[in-house]
């Protein structure tokens, strides 16, 4: 596999396509329904842009990495090709009948197309629906990630559910505590510290053995000054709903 | 400042009394209402153990790191000494004019007994109801943290606050993954590398602009498979709450 056709033009085609084009591969095409975002990414990756499936032209692997709901689509107005999508949550079986290589490539991973990541360390789970391109994309997957997972869509599916509370949930808890001290005209870098020490101690431990806090200790009097300061009403939801869960987990 | 008596052998008292006691401080006594618990700390600190505070001795600080609930209680009990509490919430308002020299030592950081940590780089809050005593326990403070900040109690409050969302609500998020993925037999390091890049993208955005995740793109499809798959009904509501959340954050 030397020659790739990336189908997609946003946060996860963007960090595969230059992971690939960096450890030797060619990117043959760039595929978005608007050329300029094809174009954009084309040009990082020296590939020839293109917003009409006809124009697909044969390559060795076409990384079909677009939303959910637009895979389906997709795969109805191309041909047969070797492939792979990248969604966690969307199982293989997508694929029907006419493909016969197909698989996925899951990065498991939170990609913005403007933080640039040691691509390397990001686990790729692996799937196919044979074992010859399986030997085929897991090779490819090596060349750019040390962490390769051979994992069925079952289980990929709760994998991407326990993601999104691990990074996306974690992530808006860090936009809330942000927007918390803004509005203090305090700098959020004095949590740092704070929450280094959060994530740093979870890697040797189950994180519910290492809670702290007035719900994990059920000081219900800090709990009601809480919710009593807190005035925007989706922020003062989210407290009530969180702290109500970790004092039912530590029951 | 050299002989501190310590009020409290919880998780904040420990690491406090440590962090002294490495740099040189002498902890003469260590308080406890329950012997054991005060016995236990001591043994480590060299230090006499307490349950009656008819018992204490002189020393240059007492530092009352006990339950917020507890600290009036204790004030009521003791007589005027130069002393601080630890607590993000408590104002300094709660030492009454009984006490000539008292103020506020609130290190912002998640502490657990049995988690070690570098003590140096955790942000120590200062607050004290005159300057010469100010002075005396920046002073201190300096020497078991690189991190020293003046604030007041209002402003401690609101970064009380946003430490709880910061640490313990993605601790509490990170409890989450685990229990999901330990359901369906999956290990939770396969998350590590995603919680590490979901941090490092942190110290230099805004949350908020970094955000990825069905939520974010307002994905409803997959958004209704994940609450459909969660059999939970705490862990679902929590799922609904944020996604709502993130979604109108986003608007």
């Amino acid at each position: 596999m030397k020659n790739i056709t990336l189908i997609g033009s946003g946060n996860v085609a963007t960090h595969l396509g230059l992971a690939l084009k960096k450890n030797g591969f060619n990117i043959k095409q760039v595929y978005s329904k608007v050329l300029k975002n094809a174009e954009k990414l084309s040009l990082i990756l020296e590939a020839e842009a293109i917003n009409k499936l006809e124009k697909l032209t044969d390559s060795d692997l076409t990384i079909l990495s677009v939303s959910d709901n637009a895979i389906e689509t997709i795969l109805k107005n191309i041909k047969d090709r070797p492939i792979v999508h990248t969604s966690g949550y969307t199982g293989i079986n997508i694929f029907n009948k006419k493909f016969n290589n197909c698989g996925v490539i899951y990065p498991l991973q939170t990609l913005n197309k403007e933080v640039s990541l040691e691509f390397s360390e990001t686990p790729l789970c692996i799937e196919a629906n044979n074992p010859i391109f399986e030997k085929k994309i897991t090779k490819l997957a090596y060349s750019i990630s040390k962490h390769i997972i051979a994992l069925d869509s079952e289980k990929r599916k709760s994998i991407h559910i326990a993601a999104v509370f691990a990074s996306n949930f974690t992530n808006h808890m860090l936009s809330i505590a942000y927007d918390l001290l803004k509005e203090k005209n305090i700098d959020f870098s004095i949590l740092l510290p704070l929450v280094n020490q959060s994530i740093k101690k979870i890697k040797n431990n189950n994180p519910k053995d290492v809670q702290t806090g007035p719900a994990k200790r059920k000081d219900i009097n800090i709990i009601n000054h809480h919710v009593h300061d807190i005035k925007n009403t989706r922020i003062k939801k989210i407290y009530k709903t969180i702290t109500d869960s970790i004092i039912k987990a530590s029951e």
